[in-house]
């Protein structure tokens, strides 16, 4: 009888003692449930992806010394799990099999990916055996993550006539990858005819966030059972006691997007030690959203917000912002900010004499926040969290050490036509309107000139956004997208806006990617770059 | 006859017109000059690398159009020249052999780069093809940069009797790199018996640094010719006039940092048309240092300092910056911070209350500081450069939107060791005391609080960069370093901040890369990563 587990941890970057413990706390418990073959997903060990630690040569000593640990809890079991192998110069991303105690045999991934966010190919050596197992008479073979995104090794697995095939993974959520991944598992169960049974690691890594969903499917390409979305879990499934009954798998995107913002700064909280967080609270609706989010993740009693009007914050945004404090139920400071930025503009004048004022002193306003912000960080330990959402960020129309200032982003990879649709659902989640209609509805503002509207610099977000996805997501030219029917002079004027902050992107902090291309390690442009497109 | 110039110019990423008009009028030159085999650098013709712009197509088209232009130049030559070539949904690192304005071959690089600062494997398929051509009866090959490094390829070379090996390079300067590159070249040509011709690129791009030294060695594995350090130039070599006449490779390390940092920051000017730029001076060694240096590269009358003195500033670190000024004819301002850090003390104290004063009030000098220099920034578009060092950032003895607050960093993969040394050799260079003595002698301290000295806080500084080296570029953990001989409780904490302040170095800007391990894309660490080493 094979009783498996998927076992669905939420690993720790370069935590091998955590990481183990987690391990062997689940199995213990999966022992319990009767299971004798558990499967953790890929670099469970170790945490994906390990980056530059993987060059030292402590840190893969002290990888295997865990990995001993972990195999003295294996009497009587088989445990599959993910760590890092190295013969002589050459490092593995790699699979134990440890039976009762003994490594019977150790799996090196074949097909390294090196694209968006993946640099294995820095890192790693590829793996050149596929290999066949039996246990109890059934035949398997094991496959890491990106094995079976590769048709050549897809032909390679349907002549073997297996059982089933093992998929320990650590794939990161976007948007269009739970269907991409579905098809892929439906199309290898079917045209190998065996059982898929996909462990998935879950939890937030600095710019990326693991969903779990750990899958199994049938032989007939159809999906039996799913773990869960966004949370540790472990899924079990009995080869002796399987019925023919396929699951429907649900999925919104909103939802999604909603649940990835949340695990991803919950865990960048809870794994780098942050007690508290604190935010800029403006009256708009990035602050907004991203407050309600971080207070439904890490409790409203964790997270601070600092309202900091000027003389250009119209009296609507300082009662939305109460207002929406109220709601959330969350504390907030109120500190005004004229007389520091009137000293500033005292000790500027002799310089800058009469030029007319410009975005230097709307920066500075947003610098003096920034400031503030960061003295409670310092005073408190509170990690600051920014509020600025993908549009913004993609435009420049934000401001270096001002808004930008902080540790973590969460709508840093979210379009404001995005953010509008996550207010909606924050809104109807809880059947509660937590975010004011009125912060919804107002014109979109930075609030740092009078009568300032975001409008006066960008295009309606509608159109920006549909714009921006071509240029970034699509990676589409100056050409090819007029050819989808945008305005010349307007397609002309982003694409100059985007190409010209790569220098503030670069200085932005971390946020979660959602998007088929985040900003960050998933899109790598020089600063000095000369190319029109 | 065969004449063969290496041309070793200043691309610029991105600038397919700009680097192809480069090209042409090198090519001009090179032919007034009875040179008919002319060599230019890897991807000379994009500049490198170009990262993710290899994504777009429309580049890539763009690429084709430009080395087209350049084929009808080719009249009766033959004409190398690195650029990108595509087929199907394989991008290559290659180079066009033209002769007599036809493409007779293309080269593609067969081994990829994928360590350190470079990403190839990311965008490249690898060739797998050795070519062998010959002109007026002169056997050769060609090689890609990495090619020559690999020991396979080297035995594969060795077979083919051949008279001479070209190899065209994209290779950035760091401190050992130029004697590895001998090294490589000397024995290259040795093994095959037969003459190299190295053209490497020069400038600067971002954080890195091409220094040139395009060379040329004998089939004894003598260097015969050597084209200028980190300039614009082209070697000329007649192989039928050719005369054993071996030269000495001169290189110091200081002038050849020096140089580096100088070429860098001129560059990133210029590449980014930035007429003027700003720092902020404090009377210190560090913005002493770089401030000479800056102007030494653009011109005193393309850089202002700005004198921002508090009421925990010496009144030497005054008097010592204004005589630096001075001594470099360059503008300052003088704008003291006491009326605003009083303002933001004032605003926060209701929530501070009377908690003692820490590095919150100390950050926050040096952000109003950084506020300052960005609103000149803003105001006059002059790029801010920062002074940070290598031992600090490495620290994290910086702050955040304060100090590293700006576009470019010169010092920021230099230890404070070096510094000493840059500012030494400064004052030699022109036989003039440009950095007054009294910045030299006095104890480094940041003036953020009565007495502070950076000893405070750190180790002394020559006992800091040693461990420091040892943990960042030879990645060496905790225990190995002990066994270096160094103590325990220091290497803890030392390590303790590196690993602490990673956040911090990810919003930093770039700065130019000298050592064998940068900040940067050189150095890829997780934020989130509770290993410990």
């Amino acid at each position: 009888m094979i009783k498996i587990a998927l076992a669905q941890i939420n690993s720790t970057v370069g935590d091998l003692k955590g990481n183990s413990e987690k391990i062997i706390e689940t199995v213990k418990k999966a022992r319990k449930n009767k299971a004798n073959f558990i499967v953790f997903p890929e670099l469970a060990l170790t945490g994906y992806p390990p980056e530059d630690l993987l060059l030292k040569n402590y840190f893969i000593k002290q990888n295997y010394k865990f990995l001993n640990k972990i195999k003295k809890e294996t009497a009587g079991i088989t445990l599959l799990i993910g760590f890092v192998d190295k013969n002589g110069l050459k490092t593995y991303n790699s699979c134990a099999i440890i039976q009762d105690r003994e490594v019977i045999d150790i799996y090196h991934k074949i097909y390294l990916p090196n694209y968006g966010v993946f640099d294995e190919k820095r890192y790693f050596f590829p793996g050149d055996t596929l290999p066949i197992y039996e246990i109890n008479k059934k035949k398997f073979t094991l496959t890491i993550c990106q094995d079976i995104w590769v048709k050549e090794h897809l032909n390679t697995l349907k002549e073997k006539k297996l059982d089933f095939i093992i998929n320990i993974s650590a794939s990161p959520f976007s948007i269009k990858k739970n269907k991409q991944r579905q098809k892929v598992l439906s199309s290898l169960a079917k045209n190998t005819k065996s059982f898929i049974f996909y462990s998935n690691l879950v939890g937030g890594q600095d710019e990326i966030v693991f969903d779990g969903n750990s899958l199994i499917y049938s032989p007939e390409g159809e999906p039996l059972k799913q773990a869960g979305k966004f949370q540790t879990d472990t899924l079990y499934f009995n080869l002796k006691k399987y019925k023919k009954r396929a699951i429907k798998i649900k999925s919104n995107k909103i939802e999604n997007i909603y649940s990835a913002l949340s695990l991803g700064v919950k865990d960048y909280m809870i794994k780098n030690n942050f007690k508290k967080a604190i935010l800029g609270l403006s009256g708009g609706l990035d602050s907004a959203v991203t407050l309600a989010i971080v207070a439904k993740a890490i409790g409203s009693n964790k997270i601070n917000a600092l309202i900091m009007p000027s003389r250009y914050s119209s009296p609507e945004s300082l009662t939305d912002a109460i207002k929406l404090c109220k709601n959330l139920k969350i504390k907030y400071y109120k500190i005004r900010i004229d007389n520091i930025f009137d000293n500033f503009n005292l000790n500027l004048k002799p310089y800058f004499k009469n030029l007319p004022t410009d975005s230097s002193e709307e920066n500075l306003q947003a610098r003096i926040r920034g400031n503030i912000l960061m003295a409670f960080s310092n005073k408190f330990g509170h990690l600051v969290i920014t509020t600025g959402n993908k549009s913004e960020i993609s435009c420049g129309y934000c401001t270096l050490y001002g808004d930008m200032a902080g540790g973590f982003s969460v709508l840093k990879d979210v379009y404001k036509t995005s953010v509008y649709q996550l207010a909606h659902f924050i809104n109807q989640k809880d059947k509660k309107r937590i975010i004011p209609e009125s912060i919804i509805k107002k014109a979109p503002s930075a609030e740092l000139r009078p009568n300032q509207k975001d409008t006066d610099s960008l295009p309606e977000y509608e159109l920006l956004d549909k714009i921006l996805h071509l240029y970034i997501e699509e990676n589409l030219g100056f050409q090819e997208i007029i050819d989808n029917g945008f305005d010349e002079q307007i397609v002309k004027k982003i694409i100059k806006m985007v190409d010209a902050s790569e220098y503030k992107r670069r200085q932005a902090p971390i946020g979660i990617k959602i998007s088929e291309r985040a900003f960050g390690k998933d899109r790598r442009m020089p600063i000095t770059n000369n190319f029109t497109s």
